[in-house]
C-alpha cells in the first residue's frame, strides 16, 4: 500500500485492485470538504480510461454511465469529502490509513473509511469491472456532502443537471453495516419563545419568570411520543425532543425570555408542511417559529428496481431515521436506498473504520443486482419485499 | 449652575450650597467606578476645611467624623460612584445633570442623580452643617459600589479599618424615596446541574434528553413560595426562581446537559448556610452547586439609634428586599438602614433622577435624628417602633 500525497502530482487510483486496497487509496487522497478536486481528478481520470462508460463532470462531482439501452436504469452513488481529520489514539493524525487483523478479520482505520469512501471504493471498483450490467448503471461520485446543504454537490446536479441523476431507484453508498435501509425521515427544528416581564430577583412577584414558563412546554415534550408509520412496508419510528434552551440576562434579573428549540423527525409519508402543522396543533398557545426543515424521503421499495436491492441482501430492509442525501433523488422521484459497508455509527468518529468483509459484501449485493437477469414487474424480490412488509407491525 | 469639567483641575464643592445645587455641583463631577479620585478628592478638600470634623482617607473612600463625647455614635454612609452614563432621549450622554419643575415639583436629572449622589449631597450638606451634633458621627464617602463585591470600598474599609465604621447604627443613603428600609435579604445562587446521555436527535430514544429533566425543576420552583418571615418587626418577602437556564450544543442532538441557575433571597433571620441547607432539602436528588452567596443584614430596629431614625421619618420603615451594603454594617454588628432620596426603581436608569423635596426630605429627617436630644434607653422613638412591629402580620 502506497501512501498518496495530500497535495502535489495527480493521484492515480487503479480500480482493479483489491477492494481493501482501492479503499486505502482513496482514502490516502485526504479530501476534506472544500478540498475534494485532486480526488476528484483521480476519479475521473480513472473512469475515463473504461471504454464502456461515458464520464461527465461538474465541480467536483463527477459521473459516469452505462449506454445499454437496458429496459431499468439505476443509480449508485456516493460523497467524495470527508469530516476534518482526527486523531489517533497516540495524537497522529487518523490520516493515512492503516490496517489490523487478517483476512476475514481485517478492518481498515482512517478518515473516511466508514463514511464513506467504502461505498466510494466498492462503486469505483464496480463501475470498472461490470462492463455488461444487466441494468444501465449511472455512478456519481460528488462534493459538500460533510458541510451546508447549499453547497452540497448532489444538490448543485440536482439543480443544474436532473438528467444526469434520473433512474427507476437511487443506491447511495452510506454506511448501514451492508444492509439496505430504506428511504428517510423528514425533519423540522422550531423555536418556541416564551415571554416573560423582567423584575429585580429581589421582588420577582413584579415580574412573570420566562424560564419557569417552560415547565409545562418540557413536560410536554418529555410526555409527548409521536409513534411509529409503516410507509412502504418499513416501519419509521418518529420523534420529537427538545435539543436546545436558554433563557436568563443576570443572576439578578427575572427572566423575561425563554427559547427552546425543538426536533421533530417525521415519517416520510408526511410533508414538511403537514408535520408543521400537527406540530403547531400540539404546541397551541406558544409562540413557534420554524427554523429549519427537510422533507423526508419514502423508501420506494414497491419498485421493482428497489426490492431487488432488497432481494440481493437477502435480510430485511430497515428504514432510515435520520435525514441523508436520499431525500434529494426523492425529491426528483427516484426512490432511494442506503447500503454501504462500515457502521454508521462510527461516522466522524476518531476512530472511524470499515470491517474489509463488509466491502464484499456490499460489492457482492451490488454486483448481483445489477448482473441478475432482469425479469418484468417482479422477480423474486418481489415475493421478498411483501414478505418483509408482512412481519411489520401497522 | 457651573458644570464641572470629567478630568482636569481639582473640583470644588460648596457644602453651604442650596441642597438642588450641591447635588448637580456632586453628579457633574463625573464618577464611574474606578474613575471616583478627582470626586474623592473634591470631598476631602471641602471636609478638611470644617474644623470640627476629623477627616480619613483610604485610596477614594474618605471618612470625616466628630468627636464630641456624645453616648452614641452613628455612620451615614454613601458610595461616590455611579454606572456608566446613559443617553437622553435626545441620545446626548445624561451627563451633566438637568433641572425641570419648579419649586416643591423641581426636579434633579442625570446619572447619579437617583444612585445615589442626592444621599452624599444631603450628608455632606449635613456634615457640614451640623457643627454639635447630639450623637457623633462618622460620615463615609467610598468608591466601587457598583462592580465586583471583591473591589468595593466599604468592604475594603471593613477590612483594613473597621474602627472607622464602628457605631450604634449606620445610615446607607441609597435610594428609598426617603423612607427608612431596614436590613435586607440574603442572597444565594446555585446552578442546578441536570445529566443526559447524547444522542442523535434521529434516534433520541438511544440517549437521555438532559433538557426534559429540567421541566420537574422549573415546575417545582414555579410553584414554591418560600414564604415571609418577621424579623425585628420587619416583614421580609423571600423568593426562590430560575434566573437563567442553559442546555444543548447542536440542533441534531439530544442534549446531554442542562444548567439551571437559581437565585434564593432569604429572611435575614437565617444564615447563609441555613438557606443553603433549606435549599439543597428542597431541591434533594438534584445536583447542586453553590456558586454565589451574601448573608443578610438584620434591620436593628430594636436598638434605640435606629428606632430614633425611623421615628424621625414619622412613617412606618419597610423590609429592604434586594441586598444592599448594609450587609457589610451587619457583619461589623452594626445594624443598619437605608433611608435616601430618589425612587430605587429609578437606580441605573437613562432616566434616573431625583425630586428635589426627597433631598430636603431626607435631610430633615437626618438633621432631627442627629441633633434631637437624646434619652438614654428607648425615646420616643421605642414606642413607634414597637407599634410598628405590633401592626405587621408574622
Amino acid at each position: 500500500m502506497t501512501t498518496l500525497p495530500t497535495a502535489g502530482p495527480p493521484a492515480a487510483l487503479d480500480l482493479s485492485a483489491d477492494l481493501a486496497d482501492l479503499l486505502q487509496a482513496v482514502c490516502d487522497v485526504e479530501s476534506v470538504s472544500g478540498a475534494e478536486t485532486r480526488l476528484a481528478d483521480a476519479v475521473e481520470a480513472a473512469l475515463s480510461a473504461c471504454a464502456h462508460l461515458e464520464v461527465l463532470r461538474d465541480g467536483d462531482a463527477v459521473v459516469a454511465r452505462t449506454h445499454l439501452g437496458r429496459a431499468s436504469r439505476v443509480v449508485v452513488a456516493g460523497h467524495l469529502d470527508t469530516v476534518p481529520l482526527g486523531r489517533r489514539e497516540d495524537g497522529s493524525p487518523n490520516l493515512p490509513t492503516w490496517r489490523t487483523g487478517e483476512g476475514a478479520d481485517a478492518v481498515v482505520h482512517g478518515r473516511g473509511t466508514c463514511d464513506m469512501k467504502g461505498g466510494v471504493a466498492v462503486a469505483l471498483s464496480l463501475a470498472a469491472s461490470l462492463v455488461e450490467p444487466a441494468r444501465d448503471v449511472t455512478w456519481v461520485f460528488y462534493d459538500h456532502e460533510e458541510v451546508e446543504a447549499e453547497l452540497n454537490g448532489l444538490g448543485r446536479l440536482a439543480a443544474s443537471h436532473p438528467d444526469w441523476l434520473a433512474g427507476d431507484v437511487a443506491v447511495l453508498g452510506e454506511p448501514t453495516s451492508a444492509a439496505v435501509e430504506g428511504g428517510c425521515n423528514g425533519t423540522l427544528r422550531v423555536e418556541v419563545h416564551l415571554r416573560g416581564v423582567p423584575a429585580h430577583s429581589a421582588r420577582p412577584w413584579r415580574g412573570r419568570n420566562a424560564v419557569h414558563a417552560a415547565a409545562p412546554l418540557l413536560a410536554l415534550l418529555a410526555d409527548h411520543d409521536p409513534g411509529e408509520r409503516e410507509v412502504d412496508g418499513l416501519v419509521f419510528r418518529q420523534s420529537l425532543q427538545a435539543v436546545g434552551i436558554r433563557g436568563g440576562t443576570a443572576g439578578n434579573v427575572v427572566p423575561d425570555a425563554c427559547v427552546v428549540t425543538v426536533n421533530h423527525r417525521f415519517a416520510p409519508d408526511r410533508t414538511l408542511a403537514q408535520a408543521e402543522a400537527d406540530l403547531r396543533e400540539l404546541l397551541a398557545g406558544y409562540e413557534v417559529v420554524r427554523t429549519d426543515g427537510a422533507e423526508g424521503a419514502r423508501p420506494g421499495l414497491d419498485r421493482p428496481a428497489a426490492a431487488a436491492v432488497v432481494a440481493a441482501t437477502g435480510e430485511e430492509p430497515r428504514a432510515k431515521l435520520g435525514w441523508t442525501d436520499v431525500a434529494r433523488f426523492s425529491a426528483l422521484g427516484v426512490p432511494a436506498v442506503n447500503l454501504g459497508p462500515g457502521d454508521p455509527l462510527l461516522a466522524h468518529a476518531d476512530d472511524e473504520r470499515c470491517p474489509v468483509a463488509d466491502l464484499h459484501r456490499c460489492a457482492d449485493v451490488l454486483r448481483t443486482w445489477l448482473t441478475e437477469p432482469q425479469e418484468q414487474g417482479a422477480g423474486p424480490s418481489g415475493g421478498r419485499a411483501a414478505g418483509a412488509s408482512a412481519t411489520i407491525a401497522p
